[in-house]
Formats: structure tokens, C-alpha cells, sequence
């Protein structure tokens, strides 16, 4: 692979990164009343003021993270749009009507009122990322102190007693070590102890190695299958929710052992993420006859009952350039490249909207655009921005040694 | 129209139907642990053994109305057949664990056990219909004082109070009339009341007129549009979720209310339910490119947030089939058996399985199936064998009335 290519490929992620953040500055902000609007249609419009919980957290966290690491972006505008959006959340994310006083809400009026509420963790997840990001720009420590104390309820919702997230448990509800959880857990991880030492941040280090642990549990089937949803002892659970794959997922879970193992210097992590998490869900995930990569698959070829199942999603997409990239750059395996300028080609011809900026995100399975807004309750400004910034931060780097 | 073509559609629905009946016969028993299995996959296979409450409650109903008013369906083996779901439903459906004794659980395993509960209705409505109608073909007074007093709980959870089904009321969530709750009370009132008149039926031609009120309340822009959700005073409400449109619903909406005008004589309802809730959401509804009824719209033309929103189910077809055919014997109006017969050729040169039997029920927008399961999580035995009965005997009655 010539350096050249790998230069094009540096100012096109550069190139389409400040299209993407000057998409949201110009589109999402709300002066009024203060947060995100994250119902964005294909031209910017706001087609719904509701504000959703997880994309507020993560365009906070996104923003902060952006400042922070690359010098075009430490600019006074994307530090304010980062403090207006962390005091939103901190003024109206927490429900003052749960028995937690953490227990956030997942959805919320434009003026903050609380729509919807979910029985899971994940509100809380972004917030605790928007936070201590936030914490660490603006050198508040209460702030870090308060995603600290979030992170224990976290802990304590997840390792000792659900019951407070509001989910009746059901004699038939088996126990389920779903892999969004311990990813999830350990992003967080990552999060908290980046560059920090003090006695919580080594807790949290011993939580990681759990988290890793409970990833690992999803390696099936003598090693030839990640499967989304195993029992607490790592077993194989039966129905479709047993045979579940979301090859996006597994991908993403690759590049979070990458970096684990990157910290940890375990060598034997980083070739199962690499194999395992990687390689393998590539493998099976991506569509020999459209390209792309499918969003749920059953392992043992029945129809998953999720309708979206073959739909094109931009996630995986980007999970699966930072998993490529990153393993590419710790091994310089050439076939990684390959694969990843695979991916590259796809998600480059696929999902810029060149005319008016930022990804689409739900394509058909044959690559047309079904649904054209920029953001939804689920897609903000997070997965494309996150990838475009980790890509073009990698490739720097192997451009460098390249060039040394 | 000829009647030649009215004969070929009445041979053509029946013969599906007993194609279909055969189908759940073969495939669907649980001669193990009693009622049905409801994840069935294309050749009949089952390929997940939850047993889903809705789809176990609709199978009991459907088998004991094919029983109850087809000569050819009264046998044996479909009686043991409703009396053995039956029979299930009562002794496992009931979640002890509730606060409620009526409240029902959404999924079970196998043997029985509560594994998923929705802070909805709909289980429980579904409860009622199986109950009363087996009540019907058994003639067992308890079931149907049963059935009655779960009906006395939904009232409440509906008109009342809905605390009891475990949704947190919430500051920004503003109460909402959605098209299922009075569309699926008034489907009870028909079931409850059919033939009867105590006290309790004369109770429950009240709620009904209630209910068709709340149906109408979703007329909205000036009689252009059918929206999915209001507000409870019957106006428009903000963002997508005040925007969304569902034709299928609004078509089965259209039938009930046929339904209703045709026991009530009340003109007016006829033709509303014909130009609002049958010819209107048809014409916005059908995809002039390729065909068939769209899942979802909004209103305005933004996109909807539904990721499967483009894609043909097929029980918005099994509803307009029904809705059209009952329209046309009610008014001889031959636009809409135009429209039926439009509706007719989709639906069958699309979604009957030659090979196996049964329907397919997920097709992308293009036409080609998606999802290739005969049942899952909300396909069963329902939809399309209570279209192909109802459309048996309106071409029957039609046929007749040809001939005289």
C-alpha cells in the first residue's frame, strides 16, 4: 500500500470531519432553551424538538473530545456549545421521580421535561462520559466527582441488584450477559482512568479486566462465532436471542480490547480481538452480493425477527474503520489494510451526503437511502465524528513513521 | 365486475385458507407442554420456542370462530386445538407477580413461564377475545364471566387509572389517544356483545360509542389525513409521533367502524369510515412505484424514524382487503372493488408461499421478502386466515345475492 493512498485517505476523514462538526454547530444548537435538538432531517431541518438523553451526553462528550485532542478544534465555540450542552443535561437528564437519584431519563421535552424513561443503563452512560470529558476541559472537579458517584449506581445496577432500573424480574427472564453492557462498562473505563491514578481509577482498572472477561464470554462455537446475548456463566442461550449476531457490535468491542490490551501490553487479548472481534465479524457480517455490512444476522442462518436485520447501517461502518485501522496500525498485518480500504470504499461511496454534509445512516440492503435524516433518536453526533477523528489521528501517526 | 371474477377470488380465499389452517395444525402444537408454538419458520420448522401471549390468545380465537362459522373448520381436532391453548393461556398468561391479578405477561417460555411483560394492554385484550369466544363454542359460563372481568380491569387501566400497568407517568409525557386503544376496546365490544343482552352487554355498547369517538378523533388537517396518535381532546400533537401515519391501522379502524354502523344503522359512521379510514389512507398509503401499502408515513413528508417504514407487512394488506370487500357489499359502489381487487393482485402475487404454505409477511419495498418466518414475535395465526374467512364470506353473501 502506497503512502500515498494512505494520504488521500487522511484528507478525506480530515475533509469530511469539519464537514460534520460544521453540520451540527450550524443545525443542532438551541439558543433558546439551551441542549441539542437531535431530530435533524437530511437539509438540517429540526423535524422534532424532542432531545434525546444518549445524544445529548454524546455530542457533550464529542464536542469536549474534539477540543481537547485536535488543535483546529480547540476554538471558544465548541467550548461553549460543550458547557451549554453538559448544563442542560445536568440541570434536566436526572428524574427527579426515580428512587435513584441518578436514574436518568431517555428522552426529554425541549424545554427538559422527561418523555421516556428506559429500563437499562445507557442514559446514564453517556451522561457519565459527557461529564468526566467535560470535567477534564473545563478542570471541574466536582463535576468529575459527580460521573464518579453516577458510576457507582452504574456498578451497582449492574453487578449487584438491577431492581432500581425499574425492570421486573420474571421467572422466565433468564440472566443475560448482553455484550452492550460490559462494552459499555468498559468505554467508561476508559473514560474515567484516562491519565489518572488515584484510588478510583484503579478500582475502575479492576472493573475493566471484568468487563473483558464478560466480552470474552460472547466467543462461540469453538471460537467461530460472536454471539450478542450469552448467560451470566458464558453459555450459549437458546432461541434467536441466543443466536444473535451484530457484527457492528463485535466490531466495536474489537477495538475496545485493542485498547485495552494497547494499556495492558496482554498480547493474547489483542490477537483475539483482532481474530475474534475483527477479522471474524467481518467475515460473516459483510454482504458478498451488495457489500456493506448487515445489522443482525442468526448464527445459524434462520431470519433474525429483527425487520432491520439487512439494512446497512452507519455504525457498524464506522466501528469496523476504527477496528481495521487500529489493528493495522499495532500489527501491520497488510491484510487489515485491505480490508479496511474495503470498508473505506463502501462507507465513503455510500453514506456522505455530499450536498448537504454529515452521513446518512439507514441504507438498504442494496445501498439506497430509506431513511434520510442526519439525526434521529438514535444517530447524533457521535459514531461518524468519533470515527472520522480516531481514523485521521491514526493515519497521521502511520503516515509519520512512514515518513521517519 | 363480473361474477366470474367475484367466484376466482372466493375459490382462491378459500383454498388459502385451508392452506393456512393446515399450516398452524401441522406445524404450531406444543403436544408437550399445551398451547402453541408461534416461532415458525418458512417450511415449518420451529426455530425459537417462546410462546408469545398475543399470538397464543388470537390462535385460540381464530380456531374457535373458523369452528364456530365455517361448516367445513367445525371439527375435532380444531375444538381440542382452542381448548388446549386455552387452557394454557388460563393457567400460565396471569403473571402472579403483579400487582394486578389480570395483568398478563407478553412472552413465555415453553412450560410457561413469564419472560418479557409490556406496560400495554394489548395481552390482556387478547386474553379476552380467546376467552370469550372459546366460552362461545364450549358454552362455559365461568370463562366468560372471566373474560368479562379482565374487561372490567382494561376499562379501568384505560379510562381510570393506568398506574397499574407499570408505566411511570412522566412530566413531559403528555397523554396521548392512540389509535390501537379504542380501535382494540371497540374490537372487544364487538366480541363481547355479539348476540347478547344483559345487563353487562348494554354497558359495553356505551364503551363502544365511546370508542368510535376516540377513532374519530383522528381524523385530522380537515379530513385529509388520519394521524396515529392526538391528544386526548382530539388535537394534533407536535413532532413525529403527532405526524406518524400507519394505513394499515387506519383500515382496520375503517372495517370496525363498518362494522359498527352496519349494527347501529348510523349512516353517517358508514361513510366516514369508508372516505376517511378506507379510501383516503389507500390513496396515500399505496406506493405508486411499487405497489402495496406502506408501513409508515408522516404527514408532512419528513421521513419517518421507523426504520422498517418502507416496507409491505402483510397485515395492512390482510386489513385493506377486508375494509375495501366490506365497503363495496355495504354500498355496490364498483370504485371500490376497483380498489379491492387492486389490493387483491398485490397481496397474492406477493405474499402466499407456493412451496410451504402460509403467508410471508415482511417484504422490502420492492416486493421481495425480507423476513421469510411464517411466524414470529407478531405473526401468528390471526391476520391472515380472519382476512381470508371474512373475505370467504362477503364474496359468498355477494355471490348470492348475484345469483338471486
Amino acid at each position: 500500500m502506497s503512502a500515498t493512498k494512505l494520504q488521500e485517505c487522511r484528507q478525506h476523514f480530515s475533509a469530511q470531519l469539519d464537514g460534520v462538526v460544521d453540520f451540527w454547530l450550524r443545525h443542532s444548537h438551541d439558543a433558546e432553551y439551551g441542549g441539542f435538538f437531535t431530530c435533524i432531517g437530511r437539509d438540517g431541518t429540526v423535524y422534532d424538538d424532542l432531545k434525546y438523553v444518549w445524544l445529548q451526553g454524546r455530542q457533550v462528550w464529542m464536542y469536549c473530545r474534539l477540543y481537547r485532542t485536535l488543535e483546529r478544534f480547540h476554538r471558544p465555540e465548541i467550548l461553549e456549545a460543550a458547557k451549554a450542552g453538559g448544563a442542560f443535561l445536568r440541570k434536566f437528564a436526572r428524574m427527579s421521580s426515580s428512587s435513584s437519584p441518578w436514574k436518568c431519563a431517555f428522552c426529554l421535552t425541549r424545554d427538559g421535561k422527561a418523555v421516556k424513561v428506559q429500563r437499562s443503563i445507557f442514559s446514564e452512560c453517556f451522561y457519565i462520559m459527557a461529564m468526566d470529558e467535560l470535567s477534564r476541559v473545563i478542570a471541574d472537579q466536582d463535576m468529575q466527582l459527580e460521573a464518579e458517584q453516577m458510576m457507582e449506581q452504574l456498578i451497582y445496577w449492574v453487578q449487584v441488584d438491577p431492581s432500581g432500573l425499574g425492570r421486573p424480574r420474571l421467572p422466565g427472564d433468564v440472566a443475560t450477559n448482553s455484550m452492550a453492557v460490559p462494552m459499555m462498562l468498559l468505554c467508561l473505563v476508559q473514560q474515567l482512568t484516562e491519565g489518572r491514578d488515584h484510588e478510583a481509577a484503579q478500582k475502575y482498572r479492576e472493573l475493566g479486566s471484568w468487563c473483558v472477561g464478560q466480552i470474552l464470554q460472547h466467543v462461540q462455537r469453538a471460537g467461530t462465532a460472536i454471539l450478542e446475548n450469552v448467560s451470566e456463566s458464558g453459555a450459549e442461550l437458546p432461541g434467536s436471542a441466543g443466536r444473535l449476531q451484530n457484527p457492528g457490535h463485535a466490531l466495536e468491542a474489537g477495538w475496545f480490547l485493542l485498547h485495552f490490551s494497547a494499556e495492558t501490553g496482554d498480547k493474547e487479548i489483542q490477537k483475539t480481538a483482532i481474530e475474534k472481534f475483527i477479522e471474524l465479524p467481518l467475515e460473516y457480517g459483510w454482504d458478498r452480493e451488495h457489500g456493506g455490512l448487515f445489522y443482525f444476522l442468526d448464527v445459524d442462518g434462520h431470519c433474525p425477527t429483527q425487520l432491520e436485520w439487512n439494512m446497512k447501517l452507519w455504525w457498524p461502518h464506522c466501528e469496523a474503520l476504527i477496528a481495521l485501522l487500529m489493528a493495522y496500525s499495532q500489527t501491520k498485518r497488510p491484510e487489515l489494510l485491505q480490508s479496511f480500504l474495503q470498508v473505506y470504499d463502501y462507507s465513503f461511496s455510500h453514506f456522505p451526503d455530499e450536498k448537504n454534509g454529515e452521513w446518512f445512516g439507514y441504507l438498504s440492503r442494496e445501498g439506497s437511502t430509506v431513511l434520510d435524516f442526519k439525526g434521529g433518536p438514535f444517530k447524533g453526533f457521535f459514531h461518524v465524528p468519533r470515527c472520522l477523528l480516531m481514523c485521521e489521528r491514526l493515519l497521521d501517526d502511520l503516515l509519520q513513521m512512514h515518513n521517519e
